[in-house]
């Protein structure tokens, strides 16, 4: 087979074949083709697509390009979360613990930060000690004991994703859906969970601007996961703001921690609620979705959702007195408050533009090596609806040196739109998709 | 600059600025962007086309990524000519001994074949001891003496072209119209001529299929060279058939030899005084184009054309007696006639089949550095329109083993459709743009 042959058949438009796209991905694996010749490749089903039977194909032998993590040993039904990344999107470490702290296991493996989106790990990693690279046979035992693994992706997990990621990122072939899709199925698939959950976010601060997109990407992903026999549901919520007030990453961790204490209400606990209740269904620990809420927010309320997130701090080696504590998480020292120009309604946010502000501040990195500055971010005093007088705050940024908060806060002033009359609030779900093997 | 928003920008189908245009021809030419970026680009350029102006920045951007061949110390108007490629399409060594003889100087540039198509370097290779690795301050002093120069590209010539060339070729982005144009105008115009005649082949045996193409390909190449000053003339010319009867690198120089000494009529013969023609138009040395022809005409009935390629041979190494006595060119050993399956007319070549099959002899290369056998090839016997009958020889494989000799001939049968009823001629010539600066 020659590559360049697939090349060109996917430049005008036509469908690989099956053979192909295993020669595809087997030669990304072990380096025989040329990186000039893979990016080429992406850039032409990135303008060309791929049908769902190729991106199917190709999310299959991504996700079997290095062994697959074989949770058999741990007993039930496991459950994975994955998000399209946002701003102030802290669910994973809200639900995680909440989940599993009714008995339904979660092994979840998460990624980094980059450009205006948050990462887990990234996060987790604010929180003094706490180990994330966590190996296969001591996640095993972990969720064996805790019911509850929070974990870096490891080395021999689809390496072919590794890669085409790398090459994606400086190539401009990241914006593909069914490259996206892929991406992230396969990864999903070979992180060995039976169920998994979703959160598609779109809107301003999403890499799926349009519902359409999303809609678009849900559905594809859903039936790359049914396809394996995996059970997935996807839910389609909304980047229009921040998810939660507070960006960045111990900043998160510290959000997180209040949400679990009974202490935050509003869309960041209605999203963690939700996607952990649609993990509770494919896991048939509940039989509706509002069983499932509830159930969740009673984990809230008698505390064993904290505590499941205390036994994974001392678990992987964090401090747990970071819950009474938070004051022992990394704070920047500069701070610079951001001001409304006028008096009058929020009706819109920027909220790539304050993703990026935060990254600005040292919380996200403009390129995948760029070291973090953990208590870094921006505290939000407003969300859109809220009324707000001219001086009052919106906002607080935190940054370890000056010339970094004003930097910030260059970005962070022109995200807010004020406006003498109110406008509709934008939807926070737009849709659920959800496919089971019954 | 970052080099990834470039390619973004053309993947969503921007214009590119000058300072981009330049940034990426810089990049290229230093190093300094990888290949893995460079080949996402020109796949988006591709795909995406790119505006005239964005393709005579990229040209001239090119032209100047490596020094430029002054010929001002060569006396006179210069002329020089291209043609984007064929089978049996040996007017470079007809036309320019003839213009040559007539006092206008020819240093022309060219390059190697790949697959179905030939190249006039790898033709005149064929001929013992013949030099084509010619110095710039050589070639001036050989212009200088004889008004003629057939030579090797140098290597400090466009540079930018010879890496994006080695790219688009293994990275299925070689079949883009403003790269094509880039590609060729900006070695015109590095390679210092004042008049460029240019032939684009369009047809079933050329890379531009359709009438269309080829004039889209040649307006742009002529505004390019305008741009710059130079005078240029495109002649859309047909590849619907070989060009002459003799393919092969050894093969065609003989078929020149035979046009030289006045031996052959027909198309080759029209499309070499016709090129030849425009470029003594170029360089004001004829008036008309019946005048061009009727003088180069002339030169080949009193002898003089083949005097000036004696000249060329003895100037460049290559051993003159090959004019009298054409057995001293490689000429392969094995050969096989293929013959009519039917009687009837000639009524369609599948050229480029006709290339391969030449190619399968080793008389063409399938990649950039495979050895080619000089005195392989293929004699046609018929042109379109000739009758034949069932058992006539329709041409002459030769190659240096049998084997070679069936696996040509198993392409070369299937080249020729053989109808009762007789089909229109298409047309030799189709259309000639010329843009001078008056």
């Amino acid at each position: 087979m020659d590559f360049q042959d697939i090349i060109i058949k996917k430049r005008e438009k036509q469908t690989l074949t099956a053979e192909e796209i295993a020669y595809f991905v087997q030669g990304v694996t072990d380096g025989s083709i040329p990186d000039y010749q893979i990016s080429a490749l992406l850039m032409a089903i990135l303008l060309n697509g791929m049908q769902t039977q190729e991106t199917a194909r190709l999310t299959m032998e991504m996700a079997h390009s290095g062994s697959l993590f074989d949770l058999q040993q741990v007993a039930g039904y496991k459950v994975d979360k994955h998000s399209t990344g946002g701003v102030a999107d802290t669910t994973t470490l809200i639900l995680a613990p909440l989940v599993a702290s009714v008995g339904v296991p979660v092994v979840k493996m998460s990624g980094r930060g980059l450009g205006f989106s948050g990462g887990t790990i990234d996060k987790l990693e604010s929180i003094p000690n706490f180990r994330v690279d966590i190996s296969e046979e001591q996640a095993i035992a972990f969720a064996q004991k805790s019911n509850l693994v929070l974990m870096g992706q490891t080395d021999n997990l689809t390496p072919a994703d590794k890669k085409l990621y790398a090459l994606r990122d400086v190539t401009g072939t990241v914006d593909s859906l069914p490259l996206i899709a892929a991406s992230i199925m396969s990864k999903k698939i070979a992180a060995g969970a039976d169920g998994i959950v979703l959160d598609v976010k779109c809107g301003n601060g999403a890499f799926m601007k349009t519902k359409e997109d999303a809609e678009a990407l849900a559905k594809i992903m859903v039936e790359m996961g049914t396809h394996v026999g995996r059970d997935v549901t996807a839910i389609i919520s909304g980047m229009e703001q921040p998810l939660g007030m507070y960006i960045g990453n111990s900043l998160e961790v510290m959000e997180a921690i209040e949400v679990l204490k009974g202490n935050v209400q509003g869309d960041l606990l209605e999203i963690s609620l939700l996607l952990g209740a649609h993990m509770l269904l494919l896991a048939k620990r509940v039989q509706t979705e509002a069983e499932g809420k509830a159930l969740l927010s009673e984990q809230i309320q008698n505390g064993k959702g904290l505590e499941k997130f205390r036994e994974l701090l001392v678990q992987q080696g964090g401090n747990p007195d970071i819950i009474e504590q938070p004051a022992l998480l990394p704070r920047s020292a500069c701070t610079k408050v951001i001001t409304a120009q006028q008096s009058g309604y929020i009706t819109a946010m920027h909220t790539a533009k304050i993703g990026r502000a935060s990254q600005e501040t040292g919380a996200g990195r403009a390129y995948k090596t760029q070291p973090l500055d953990f208590g870094a971010g921006i505290i939000m005093k407003k969300r859109l609806g809220d009324t707000v007088a001219q001086g009052e705050p919106l906002a607080v940024i935190y940054s370890s040196t000056d010339e970094k908060c004003n930097s910030a806060a260059q970005i962070l002033e022109t995200a807010f739109t004020i406006s003498a009359e109110p406008a509709p609030l934008p939807p926070l779900v737009y849709e659920i998709i959800t496919a089971q093997k019954g």
